[in-house]
């Protein structure tokens, strides 16, 4: 069916926009990854920032062309604070990405996920398949922040996610699926070497971030962000010894990606 | 007396287990070092995650096969959350290591110390001379955290902090000494290198946490962990340019650690 | 001018004291780049601390050689706690130097700044052109953390600052400028890959915060401390495929500067 589906993304040249206009991208991320989701914005072409104080979060996120949420180390006053710069996003229409990372693992972590979809408007969720069912109300267990199980079919979880929420739903895996209203797209990029590092999943969520601040299809600038940051991945894995080395080549790969390695390269379906 | 007393750790065997079991090993550690604390664990083959929010930090305690606590950039509020962890830990006999950061140089370091060792069990202690001989109520005065001065001799202080806690105690150092009831452990491997960048010792109590999480001798697992990351530690300072080079060669290094070079060149003594 | 105004700073002289003294370097910085100011100073040959609970920052100022103050991801608290230390490092006569790091972005980061500027004494203020141009009270507008825009002569701006402030003013950019009472350096090293990655200004800042610790000219120790570390993105430079392998190699470029090259490649002008 995917081959048969098989479509082509010009993520080169929503790439190319984040180069030539530098969007701003406020962050209210985890402690844990914290400079590698400004970092990873910063290598693509957009420029990173970081406040999460209650005084300033909304002020920095009406400067910004996107907000990116991520809960990783979240604790209540944090989640205030996403609060306020979500709203205050919302009401200038920037665009915000949620993170649900760890969603599933604790109570709190998805009990705060309902919290911040209740009170502001999400754009873009983004999580592996547990922790997008758990948030999506299923039955599931997420272990940690570092499950690969998937309970439920992607494609079907995205989809009702998507409608339930009226937002661009991203479940990432060994394939990513991408879904709004309209359409799925499923992205086959990436590489095993993605999961031997701790953050990969965090700076793919930056990386839409900074797509969605140039692109109001958040579908399609989502696909397109995972398409780059895979062919990134999978050329760094070529030359990496090991995790570490792998994560320097996947800064400098996709800081150099190029329009050529985008097109032929990209391995995506729209089902 | 060292080269007599010389013995051999199944390292190797330990490492394949946590290959195998990929145990979540929690943390609530400092902030300078959170990443490499969560990689490196990773990098092992477990699985790391960081939960501090105090509404979830026993929930994620419970689910996890051990607990790391850090206390380089503790506040009072950190520490409760460490409390609460490591009671929920304690209730389910999972394992705790305490990394007491620091302790010595400030009063409120060294007195938050003494509140987890009496409040909780903590099941390993690990430091430098210094900040182990300040926890035990020497007279020493700590640099920040990047002593090495050795003020008293570290296996009479491990012994005594071994038997006055009814734990295993660690001191890092030149040789580390790991000591419980009955044993001590001496081990010799390691790399100057090691010293010139910031976060080894930090990785170094990770990694302990992530052997404890499969091994319930716990002076046997932290003395293992140790050879293991510091056998990899000798390898990645024979192709480093510099620390940072060094840092990135010892994730690959430690990723890629296989039994046999673990069995030819440990350097490990029983006292 | 500048050519004719061409002078030589004996950094290296500097740089061997570090070496030798390995001073305490104590951090209340931000969250993004918090290992890389620490990681800096620590390959530079100094021993970088950071402690920003209330109960511990004022005791472990006491015991440090200088004091480093970033904003970049500051909260109300955390200010609390940097007033605290400042003040603690004041009564001693340690060195403090601020990085304004965004400020001009938000009110509460502009105004911030100026309560440290009343409430402590600040020896060295550090940031871009926009963001001293802000906490000056100039009408800029500084786009995130990120901002390049030049909207003021810096050399008018930090002599202004200077006489203002009684203190060391620091702009960095393409071309850096450090003005004191008497006298305005120009420092025209570094290179275009610093600004491709994050956290090249807060490494900057805590480079300066550890030459600071042993020279009491901070005019001379600041600029001295923009050479050494811009020589060595020079080197790192030539040999990087790109951003994150340039940032590996900026580490080891200054763990291994030597006086050779600090005396052949410094371009330093004073005015």
């Amino acid at each position: 069916m995917e081959e048969q589906n098989k479509i082509f993304l010009n993520a080169g040249e929503l790439l190319a926009r984040i180069r030539a206009r530098k969007p701003l991208v406020h962050h209210l991320t985890n402690w844990v990854t914290i400079y590698d989701c400004a970092n990873i914005v910063k290598v693509i072409g957009a420029s990173p920032v970081m406040a999460h104080a209650p005084e300033e979060a909304a002020d920095m996120s009406s400067l910004a062309s996107s907000l990116v949420l991520n809960i990783g180390t979240l604790d209540a006053n944090f989640i205030e604070s996403m609060k306020l710069a979500a709203a205050s996003a919302n009401k200038k229409k920037i665009p915000v990405i949620l993170d649900v990372c760890g969603a599933g693992a604790t109570n709190f972590r998805t009990s705060k996920c309902g919290e911040l979809l209740r009170q502001v408007k999400i754009d873009v969720i983004k999580g592996n398949a547990s922790e997008v069912a758990a948030v999506a109300g299923e039955d599931v267990f997420t272990k940690g922040v570092d499950s690969t199980e998937i309970p439920h079919d992607p494609v079907a979880v995205s989809r009702d996610m998507s409608r339930k929420h009226k937002c661009t739903v991203v479940i990432t895996g060994e394939k990513d699926v991408v879904s709004d209203a309209g359409k799925t797209y499923i992205i086959s990029n990436g590489h095993p070497m993605m999961s031997r590092i701790v953050g990969t999943g965090c700076m793919a969520t930056s990386c839409i971030g900074a797509f969605i601040a140039v692109e109001s299809d958040f579908a399609y600038a989502a696909s397109s962000a995972l398409v780059c940051f895979e062919i990134a991945a999978e050329s760094a894995a070529k030359s990496a010894g090991g995790p570490a080395s792998f994560k320097v080549q996947l800064f400098d790969c996709l800081y150099g990606l190029d329009n050529k390695h985008i097109r032929e390269l990209q391995k995506v379906a729209c089902v």
